[in-house]
């Protein structure tokens, strides 16, 4: 097999080294891009991710310390599921110097990821995202973990993986609908930070749905370079990369409080950037155009599941969001496309106004 | 109450500032101490920890958010134990600025330190250790962590208390066998890295345990420092840090092996370092004098349980040593008292010979 053409991208500024390697057709050279001191890998594949593990095996074959099937719903997203993995693993006879490769969505790869925080007190790691939110988010930065009963992602590690493999052919199966919530991060991620990104994807927004690979990757790989480039400078969350959760504060709680599956992660986050944008135009000076295409695009990526918009059932969510301080709730607010702040002044009340309101068409 | 007179012991070189406060009575002045961006705490105090627990409750009235109960057996340091703390503290309202405050033996600081660790990807703590063990050694550095069902410490987190308190008064009720465990850790501080805390802590051995408090302070803040000096240096253990697992290659398999809980963790490692003076003197060249002074130390600091030496029973736990990896167990040797090294050709079989003749007295 000849060598594919990867495109690297580094993401500097974490506690250990990770670099995302873009192109299509990388995974059947997986092996040249997974890192393992030893060489030995934990395989933990989510049971829909066939079209990228039988790759994977067959790149890493006979370096392979334990294939482990990890599920990939947020119901099973729980520190239970971390100690499976963690058994096999254990049970495999894992070394310090092993790492583990994550193959699944973003539950799969935060799970995966969080166990390989927590195994013999850390242990390197690669993610192999199988959804467009996994590759254009979940995978990158290096935040893992799990959910509790009271909240999503409520405990968990920051430990960004070695490498991030990110190549369409391990989107072949993934469900339309989930293709597209999905790229609500990647369209994010250009209305925060990249103004010219955010013009060239929604030319090409049609291409995209089409699933053409060459605009697709193209999309993916803006919204990775900026999320490298933020967490890289803020890798704790403690200041900028908070505007990474632009749309979140608000599309947790509908997330939460509509029951999770109800909507996808990135649907949440639509309905989120929808009350943004709103909250933006009266608090952020955020121009009647710049709302006018944010809104478009998101129309484009819809339509989205109705969201829960009862004040009493969002309230107990919004005010349980893990970003909040003891100063209130950290608020992203758009300024212009390509330029966000974070705002610790818009209230709780504020976001349930928005919420009663909000629209994407 | 005027203020308390404590010694503070800056451990940098750690991913997050870590200081030690040791003194006689400033549980009294814990307030002082104790660190907490937002001011406020959870308190998770092992059941046995009730000399220590009334003076920090009182000093922190009205600052403690959740006050949770911790078991402080090996058999309960599991991550439903860690889940349990997780749980309490999230209920209570947890947010990123608050911090946790860990009081008990080192199960409980190595549990609760984890629960920190890993709440809302990592909130900053407090160790308070109730025992000699936990003083000299499990609160400081940074290791956190839980058991698994095939090995000690098999999942956890390098996350370092922000702060240490070590007061004697917290050793009140501890039972002599366990005090005497725990000074095994500080005195191998000392045989390790520093002759001349050795030569003192051997005169002063008698008061030491009659339990004078200057005398035991004097030796706790020689092994902190040690220990601080050391593990700042190679926080992750990678290299240098390894030489405080002196004692601890095969002390962890004859832990595992005699069933968790017949000997106590400082008595499976006064085994060890008896058996790692067999092969340092073989090995590495240690003198007669030093391997007498310190068997003679080991004999006056027990007597201590009969381990298992059984070869059959001891090998599996040798081999899952987590230390391991692909290049070989990392031995800890002797050269002389004040310096050992870390060798990776010693074999499983020299621990098990060393463990048929290993003698203390």
């Amino acid at each position: 097999m000849s060598p594919t053409a990867a495109e690297r991208i580094p993401i500097s500024g974490l506690p250990t080294e990770s670099t995302a390697w873009v192109g299509a057709g990388i995974l059947d050279d997986a092996g040249r891009y997974l890192f393992s001191p030893s060489g030995r890998f934990v395989l933990a594949g989510a049971r829909s991710a066939g079209a990228a593990l039988d790759p994977i095996r067959r790149s890493l074959a006979g370096r392979i310390l334990a294939d482990v099937e990890v599920d990939d719903g947020e119901p099973e997203k729980t520190l239970a599921s971390v100690e499976t993995i963690a058994d096999a693993a254990i049970a495999a006879g894992l070394r310090r110097d092993d790492a583990l490769v994550a193959v699944g969505g973003g539950v799969a790869t935060d799970m995966a990821g969080f166990a390989a925080a927590i195994l013999l007190r850390g242990i390197a790691w690669n993610a192999v995202p199988t959804t467009t939110a996994g590759m254009a988010d979940a995978a990158i930065g290096g935040k893992t973990g799990v959910n509790h009963r009271l909240g999503k992602n409520l405990l968990g590690a920051f430990h960004p993986p070695a490498a991030i493999l990110v190549d369409p052919a391990a989107l072949s199966t993934l469900p339309d609908r989930d293709y597209r919530a999905g790229l609500v991060e990647a369209y994010k991620a250009a209305w925060i930070a990249d103004a010219s990104l955010a013009a060239r994807a929604e030319t090409a927004l049609p291409s995209i749905l089409a699933r053409d690979e060459t605009s697709l990757l193209a999309l993916l790989a803006g919204a990775i370079r900026i999320k490298a480039e933020i967490a890289g400078t803020d890798p704790k969350e403690s200041g900028r990369r908070r505007l990474l959760n632009f749309g979140h504060t608000l599309g947790h709680a509908l997330e939460a409080a509509s029951g999770f599956g109800a909507l996808k992660h990135g649907e949440a986050v639509a309905w989120g950037i929808a009350a943004a944008v709103a909250v933006s135009r009266r608090r952020a000076g955020l121009s009647d155009r710049d709302a006018a295409s944010v809104l478009a695009g998101l129309s484009g990526l819809g339509p989205f599941p109705e969201p829960v918009r009862d004040r009493s059932r969002l309230e107990p969510f919004l005010a349980r969001d893990k970003k909040t301080t003891s100063r209130g709730l950290a608020s992203i607010l758009l300024e212009r496309i390509g330029a966000a702040r974070v705002d610790e002044t818009v209230t709780p009340d504020e976001w349930l106004d928005a919420a009663a309101i909000m629209s994407v068409s």
